[in-house]
């Protein structure tokens, strides 16, 4: 069995590139299941009821998310009767939506879990504890599961793929929006990588127009950010499971329209 | 001409890797000068004496820095005397050391600048106002100029790297510890990664011992970080510069010893 | 009935203070109990055997505490067994300590809870959920309820103090060893003040030496860190409370031995 | 020669009050300048044109500001043409409008410099070097200086009245909106307050709706922002100096119209 998880798709140009690249990758690699972290695809600033929908018909199976979740206002308004979109898990109790769902595909049920971090990132629930308690509750239904952290320090994904390493199938990090060299099987067999990258600009800082970014570093005011142009970049990891559910490879995807 | 560019070596077992495979590759790459980032190279925490000279035996010509440098207090008794030891330039005036060194290779002179990043980082200088500076004063007796920018956000990292295109032969990027896989050649020709990744334990959390790591993020009380131990990865770039001292190629190199 | 609610006492200087005003506070204002905030009793960091019983017998009834609680590593080895010793309850469970506790007095029975704020602090639990959560627990139990919500920033003290405004007596807000003139009576009932100040040197920053504090400013540098010495400051509140334990009266006390 | 240095005015009520009791204490106390920070006085967020024209007819000779200083798109329009309104100096050169300014009363030259602290705050220049850099160029044209470091943590204002004891009249600390007990002179003769406090809403966190505080706080998620209404708090300090410009008293301003 085979995913393929896409990073933060960020804007316009990400859609387009999840438009483009994502059937032609679910050819070429026999994937089963696609899973997706949309908070940036609303303009680079949440989601909106339209350009879900756009992800979902390219070919998004599951979507996760992140701090961006709430930033288009109407996600609220649809976010509990989405069964696969899912935001941060570690939000506090009674937050609109859920940090989970299981997503049965033939005749396996798979567990997406995502969960945001907290160093340099605003205060939430413990991710881990909240990790924990979901795996108590699913864990005996799930075949497979999958863990999406959205975190900035790298020393905190990594802690928590080894604290999750043998306990899930696969944990990727997300947020940073560059592709992290360092997709691996940790030592009892869980898949892992810090970052996914992103999907967008291939010249931007995040998404966002370079010269935003750098006027934002050097004048130290606010600078109004926009969506960048030009070519893409898509980022993501194929997933190959074997037939018992344990991880055959994890191989990253990266490439640029340039 | 050829640069083997090094991350974070971390404790001993990041300094034993180093000795193990960068004369291996300079071999084997025909590399003509290596520069490496020591800040983690006494026991993780900053740059002693004996392990200064250990990694400059081991093949080092030039070493950069970072926020520890100044973990081992030996470091202000040489600091000021080693040419080619430089620590984040935009420390304020007045700081031990020194934020660039030239180094004269063959008939060349290679400028290498080290600064610090201020993203979910103590505040220091402006490091953008000091590459500047920096840049002004040396870029006339240089031929070659590398950044190295130590920092925690990505978006700063990329802003940086586009800042200084076209005007200094490579930027990368370092701290976190985790190799990117953004390697590239931005539009005006400089070499720019957002991160080299380190030198050291492969399990392990930024070169600490995975459990210490966990401990202090599910207990969020103070933790004594040991180092961990076992196998090492070494993260590094091979910068290939032409004739006219153009980038010619820039490729990752990420090996570990499992 | 009244109470004598003090800040956080630094080091030796701040013990010495707290030993000459405390008794004589005692006597003149006819004080019924004392509580203090102690994470900084010994040498300005946490709390050691020593110096948590010589607080004791200097007067304090309650001890509560904040983010330097752990600093004396032999504070778990009696912090358990110390029925008036507590640290901030929203520390993750499983922690050393307890975050509340209920002092009998005459008829009565007075409970005091300690939290910690998460802006601009390390990550924890909720400080908000944690205080529902114990009141849930405790409220019946008690007559009059203290809280010492130790945080740095002033819009996360003061949400606390409105948020519990009518369900408790009296909440106080430490950690910024200032102390505030906001001493006030909510609209529902209960005593607050964003931050009771601190027991220790006049002439320093926070119980530090000022020009230790100054270097670290302006060089950007870890600097060692040493108490002030010379005239001290006290700083509390006296809080007098009606037969019914309504707030009869809140005033600050502060002064100075210059 | 007396000053009325007033903190930072809210929104609407703040300057409703502002106008209701500046005029009052200006005949009372025989106040010779008034002195206000205005980075909240649109809105909550910044400052316009009509704002400022407002609190400048009320009474305030001189306006410094804070991080909400751009939060009015319009202020770049205006802020070089006004002679009076600074903004903090340790902004990079380049920034829209001064750091400081000089104010002619009778025969005397004031001096008055705006800086912003460092601490739990985006990154800026440093505020010590700038203020170095301002004294170096006016301190022979001002007879009396202030200094308004507008800054959260208590250690670095506390640090920046050590450091600037002696060469400076006075310096004041904003931002925090709640007034610190800690007038003092220092021990060279430069009047010292941690924070002058807010005007605007009594009942409201730092001038916010309460329960808009605290839901963002229990929630985790973004809340929109509103001013609170009702009865108003008043926030000040009267500064008055001996015939050789020296410190002759230095009292706070507290009340509230509940
Ligand atoms: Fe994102
Ligand atoms: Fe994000
Ligand atoms: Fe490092
Ligand atoms: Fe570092
Ligand atoms: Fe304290
Ligand atoms: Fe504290
Ligand atoms: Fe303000
Ligand atoms: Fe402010």
């Amino acid at each position: 069995m085979k995913f393929l998880i896409v990073g933060d798709v960020c804007g316009r140009p990400g859609r387009e590139a999840f438009r483009k690249y994502v059937p032609e990758l679910k050819k070429e690699h026999n994937i089963d299941v696609v899973v997706v972290n949309g908070e940036n695809i609303a303009g680079g600033r949440g989601i909106s009821r339209k350009t879900l929908d756009e992800i979902y018909r390219a070919g998004a199976d599951i979507v996760t998310s992140g701090n961006h979740i709430w930033d288009q206002k109407e996600i609220v308004s649809f976010i509990d009767d989405e069964p696969f979109l899912i935001r941060p898990a570690n939000y506090p109790e009674g937050a609109p939506g859920k940090g989970y769902c299981i997503y049965p595909f033939k005749a396996k049920n798979i567990g997406v879990i995502n969960v945001s971090g907290r160093t340099f990132m605003p205060p939430m629930d413990c991710p881990f504890q909240k990790v924990d308690e979901i795996l108590k509750e699913i864990k005996n239904q799930c075949d497979i599961i999958l863990v999406d952290i959205h975190a900035e320090a790298t020393s905190e994904k990594i802690a928590m793929g080894f604290y999750l390493d043998g306990k899930v199938t696969c944990v990727v990090g997300t947020h940073t929006h560059v592709q992290t060299a360092d997709n691996r099987i940790l030592p009892k067999g869980t898949a892992y990588i810090s970052d996914l990258g992103m999907v967008g600009p291939y010249n931007s800082s995040l998404g966002i127009n370079v010269n935003n970014a750098i006027d934002k570093f050097i004048t130290c005011r606010p600078v109004r950010f926009e969506m960048a142009e030009g070519p893409n970049i898509f980022s993501a990891v194929v997933l190959e499971l074997a037939e018992d559910n344990s991880v055959k490879s994890f191989e990253r995807i990266l490439f640029n329209e340039e």
